[in-house]
């Protein structure tokens, strides 16, 4: 945390505290309520076999809003939604000069989607501020329950609330089949004055987002709670394989130039080099064209897609630059030439800010889970937070490691788990 | 060769060649004949940017067919269609209770094809009774010259010829446009009466095929003659290897089961496999199908086509039993399922006449020529014919081993060769 309160404060903050019945240490959220209101949001953008379409836009995205809206308000906060269709839920704290603390996530879902990702986040969210209502805890900071617009699509509503949205994107047809320009309209934004939103640099006290793990490490290794220490950059390339196509009837073993084995023996490389090193960095070919691609034709060309991801850029490109060497001894062994073609697509790393993840880990340990310090490999709103705001994520166990699927699932207890956390982790940074 | 001629007959053979000018050993082909006319029977069915389409059925096949007719009729050859389109030149024999020695090939090219593939041994086999007519040779045998229909297509006339083809086949849709029944009919044929045509088993004393090896062995090894053993076998199998998709993110290296990897593995194993043993087989993995196939998702699926060519069925099963082996490790390793699904599609192996293969062998070698065994990866009318004949082929050099592309060239002196020996070939068969 950049800024430190000063200690005239915290005595204001915990004379309020003394007044409440519970201790802040020992209030706790409601499982049932947090698994029943899953459970109720899980019911907007159903298809007729029952399966998830809360897609950003849609029907089913626009009911699922007004539900949630609906909640907040009665949950007292003061509801509004910006330029970009995010769902901003301001509660007041006791001194109103000090920066918001803010936490929240997402309700639109990809395509046949689960119901944890991005719902967890935002349902505990909610539940943080029902607690303190039920116990009568008002904070010396005040609070910003943010449901950001389209996370699926291209994180719209964090990206611009954090200045980093790209407005070509305005025209790109998003998964509802609307303009994602006319889906901001649809769910009551204006996306002429995106940029009117844009938070200035540590505006918040910190961002804090609580999300499924989307990922199979937490439930195999039987831990608690995720204490994040950034987002993964990624970053993406084309791979060329050129062989020489030929008959694979009339040309020898000896004297073909096959560009799927040299492809091949890549993919390997690619392994081993990722698997070579210490740490938690991924490398992927998810695709892979051969061409002309018949049975009775050795290919003369495959074209792969690499991806590299790691918390450190540097060290995604000297995993890369290692690859691109075993490329160079394969292409000579197997006469081809292996070319790669950056794919522009990729995303810087984003770390969490240090002091929250110490009360992410403090507050879990004082509620006596178990915890890692683990990295996320998938995307979130807390990518773009983290260019304006010190931020923290808390991830819960995801069963089974499956995500954007209807078989995603988070146990009650978890999403608990991971609310209770979130609920002291704001109370640490509020109180200091 | 299963019928010896009595050696009475063999006198009055050599009676013939007496009377000629030049003996029957010293007559040689006109090369530059050989080499105009494959350039004009390159012009038939050109496209306006001068490529090669002269597709079976099409106008540029039936403009190729009648300049053919032609040219055999000048020769004094007895042309006849048969029902299956097949253009057979018969030349009388001195000695008419014998069997004919018959060869040819075809005229018909793939799309956007070359101009030596089928017409080399056409032109040639033309070459041969132009050759004999100059030197008032008369064989023993009456002489048959084929020009098979649809080649490249389906080896319809061949086919057709030996009994082996499939009737289902007349409904496909030929590259003309037209179905293979009314291609049939286009050129001359009726392909209600296909089954009228079928030869008996040797009615033929032999069936030669001179043709480009349409692979880069003869050229690389700068040898002049391929005799060839036999027109390999094929065996294609659909692979399937199953693992997890998951998301490239959130999955770690040690917890993927990643389709692809293994895929990637079974393909160097089918490489290192075919060439861990001695001989000519040859084995391709030539498409591959990666699902989802996205850059961030690991595969679940992949779908590999396997194709292994060799002159023993029993020698590619072996090697396949050794690949099965190699993927059941893998599949454990990789924590997939590796299936393997055979397509039914193969050819069995087509083994030459033993006595012809010496013939063509003492042809070349009395001609001063260099020869090599060899086995043909590709398919030929000769493989349908050795169903019903005995065969033997010949190969000349195809240059860079380039074969079914615009590209496709053998120089004029490797065809006069070619048609040397198998003018030789004929003559030493037709005087035992």
């Amino acid at each position: 945390m950049k800024n430190i309160i000063a200690p005239l404060l915290l005595l204001v903050s915990f004379a309020t505290f003394s007044q409440t019945t519970n201790t802040a240490k020992e209030i706790k959220v409601n499982r049932q309520r947090i698994e029943a209101r899953i459970f109720e949001l899980a019911k907007f953008g159903k298809d007729s076999s029952g399966r998830g379409y809360r897609v950003a836009y849609t029907k089913g995205d626009k009911e699922g809003r007004a539900w949630f809206i609906n909640l907040m308000k009665k949950a007292g906060l003061e509801v509004t939604i910006d330029y970009a269709g995010n769902i901003i839920g301001k509660r007041k704290g006791n001194i109103p000069s000090l920066k918001p603390i803010a936490f929240g996530s997402h309700i639109d879902m990809v395509p046949d989607g689960g119901n944890y990702d991005g719902c967890v986040g935002s349902v505990c969210g909610l539940e943080i501020i029902e607690i303190l209502n039920e116990n009568n805890i008002i904070t010396n900071h005040p609070l910003e329950l943010i449901i950001f617009s389209d996370e699926e699509g291209s994180l719209l509503g964090s990206s611009a609330m954090a200045g980093s949205f790209k407005h070509e994107g305005l025209k790109n047809i998003s998964n509802s089949g609307l303009t994602v320009s006319e889906g901001i309209r649809a769910i009551g934004g204006n996306p002429d004055s995106l940029k009117s939103i844009i938070r200035k640099k540590d505006d918040l006290e910190a961002f804090i987002e609580l999300h499924i793990e989307q990922g199979g490490i937490l439930e195999k290794e039987n831990i608690q709670i995720g204490v994040v220490e950034g987002i993964v950059g990624i970053e993406d390339w084309e791979v060329t394989v050129e062989g020489f196509a030929n008959h694979a009837g009339t040309t020898p073993m000896n004297i073909r130039h096959d560009a799927l084995l040299s492809a091949s023996k890549l993919i390997i490389a690619v392994n081993e080099v990722i698997t070579s090193h210490e740490g938690k960095q991924v490398g992927t070919v998810g695709k892979i064209l051969a061409q002309p691609g018949a049975y009775n034709i050795v290919p003369g060309k495959v074209v792969l897609g690499l991806e590299i991801r790691d918390l450190s850029h540097d060290k995604i490109m000297q995993l890369f630059h290692e690859i691109e060497k075993r490329a160079g001894d394969i292409a000579v062994a197997g006469g081809t030439k292996i070319t790669f073609k950056n794919q522009l697509l990729g995303a810087k790393p984003a770390l969490t800010n240090k002091y929250i993840q110490d009360k992410i880990m403090q507050s879990a340990k004082a509620l006596g889970f178990s915890y890692k310090y683990m990295q996320s490999g998938a995307g979130h709103d807390s990518q773009d937070m983290a260019l304006i705001a010190s931020v923290g994520m808390i991830f819960v166990p995801s069963v089974g490691g499956i995500s954007h699927s209807p078989k995603e699932f988070t146990k009650a207890t978890d999403m608990a788990n991971g609310a209770n956390v979130l609920l002291q982790t704001i109370l640490a940074i509020d109180k200091e």
